[in-house]
């Protein structure tokens, strides 16, 4: 049940040192009903229940659920709409990734670890315009990341400048996994960038080599 | 009953790693009998009892309490008076935030994050003369904070120049829990820095629209 | 029983920090009977046992084991063949290790810390062709790693560039903690070279009492 | 009895993260009877006992025990004959006093964590000849130590260049926290100094009030 998976990778969030308090959210959505199950607002993690996630239709209108849901979940539903391939979206302000979207820097590919996971550069979405600041901001936040033209299979992750970062997978529980893989990525990236300020990225070969054997049609990698 | 809240409040120093052995104390404050209650001196989280802080009238006479209350004690009478709207007050060394406040430099704005909960920089005090240092230096330091003309409930924390942090709260937990954000927000502005040493602060749109969505009259945030 | 030790050394890497998730894997050789025991393929470190360790011959036939031997076990294969004294190795992508060869940079002697475990610098294999990527990829890995002539019994540990680092022990348990001493001779390394830029490596005379007084043949040293 | 004061003091090292492994040790005197104890060399933390710490005379002669002591005792030695107040002695490679170490550098006074504790900057001991290196090594360390005439009353912490360091207390559990406290400091004047690299070490009158307040004869201090 949608609930029970959407309650159990929002509790892996404190688990993997993404979130303190609240800030991180994860949701998921059955395509068949068009059902989207998104972390109460404000809920604390060691508190609530998997019955307290709030369901609401893609044009978020709450199904059930007695809580309000995130604040966040415009941006939720903007994505799931425009990637019909998304089965789960994890936002947070975990620490390297955010220290990159707060430097507005994208996240080469500096290794295979990168490249294990995510085909090439980690983007940043554009920033948004006074006007959508004041208006529809979180559908807005969906928006501009939809304008990164990412593609979730290949490129999972899209850092939001001056804010934190956004994680997509086939389930919630992947859309986590991806928010710790890239925290775990960023931060080796932080520290290589340290070391040789003008490293160059990986080569197209080595990072190929690697995105394929563990996601081409002939992936055979598993260490 | 406040002994127990300020004994909570300070128990949760440790547990959010913003402190090792005896670095830091809460205090709370009952407006209607003006009493005070502080964490007692050199007390060792770990086997201090509730009934062991120290309660002092706001001109710093013990009312009740065998031991002695925390040194930093004459800082938090100067803010309580100064400041009617502030019920709890935390003082620690935590790492990141203490790093700013040895360089003196003030944390500026680098993202949402810091944006959702203090509306603008956190401002360094001034340092003190040597007249103050070698007289009532505790009570000066506290002046010193309130010299900063610093906003509570706008930017509830002061980095002390060489020292470390107050932060502030309507409740003693809010002001710890304020410390733990504050100690999160300057970790990754230190990174931030890091990256990129020529990064400009957060533009007052997005700086504004995040404070207000949680803190203004029409707040709605909640992740 | 190798499958035992080989178990346990891998539980070890999450132990450590040295891996999240499955990033990492152990192997041992028993010399008379040329067998290799290896982590099976993507097996998670908190359910797999030690029955389903993967045992191969040299060759790199399953001599028995009902899953599939690490991806990386090519790798593992060339550098038993090529050393006799080898008993054990360890592959991870541990936190400073990897910096370094995502920096392509080896790591000097800094202190006795490192001198106490390896004497000299830990190096940098050469940098894999196009052909050999695209070809037997982790077979050539090990080819690179045994390139760079380094003698297990002086330095057990090899950085790959852009990927990660292998060390080596007479047993696995040996490898493993070979892996862990390396994670923490780099951190230190890493936050030397931010403070002095300039350093120059530690002098042959001290580099060589620290690395003999633990391993020579009058060794006896122990903290 | 002094061996049970050393064997909890030695095991608050890896309590207290300040080393992995066997990496440091700790010892105690008897003044009346000029009786040291120390960890017995190479011995694990969670499996040695109290039973199992050595007591040796000051010339170095083994008074009881069935182990060997730690092979760094000939400098506990000397230093305990050269200062007739130091009752414990730490020894550790913690991670960022071991980075000042590496890197040749004192640890100048950033700020009142340090001056709370600490009466001016941490010295590094001078480097051992070829001679001393090759000679009585560990003998060389501590006459190194003593060379710098630093006052353990005072500054209880010297660092040996390209090692690690030395704490001294009263007792080897104070000696012990001085090494917890050295390494706190280390940790954030590393951070000040990549943050403001050019900052001046703290004024006379906060680090001799700070000081003061809490080892003077009027001192009062108590968080």
């Amino acid at each position: 049940m949608l609930k029970n998976e959407v309650y159990a990778a929002n509790l892996l969030l404190p688990k993997y040192e993404l979130v303190i308090f609240t800030w991180g959210n994860v949701s998921g959505i059955d395509r068949e009903t068009n059902t989207v199950v998104i972390k109460p607002s404000g809920a604390e993690y060691d508190t609530m229940s998997a019955a307290e996630m709030v369901a609401l239709t893609l044009d978020g209108k709450v199904a059930n659920g007695e809580l309000k849901p995130s604040s966040d979940t415009p941006a939720h539903l903007e994505l799931y709409k425009a990637y019909a391939q998304i089965g789960g979206i994890c936002h947070t302000h975990s620490r390297y990734a955010t220290v990159f979207a707060q430097a507005c820097m994208p996240i080469p590919v500096f290794g295979t670890t990168h490249a294990d996971y995510f085909n090439g550069t980690i983007p940043v979405a554009r920033e948004l315009t006074e006007a959508e600041i004041n208006g529809d901001y979180e559908k807005a936040t969906g928006r501009a990341i939809i304008d990164t033209n990412f593609d979730p299979a290949e490129i999972p992750a899209v850092l939001v400048p001056s804010h934190g970062v956004f994680t997509f997978g086939k389930t919630p529980l992947a859309a986590v996994e991806n928010a710790k893989i890239l925290e775990e990525v960023a931060l080796m990236a932080f520290h290589t960038l340290m070391l040789k300020r003008d490293i160059s990225p990986l080569g197209g070969t080595l990072l190929h080599k690697h995105y394929c054997r563990k996601h081409g049609k002939n992936a055979y990698y598993g260490q």
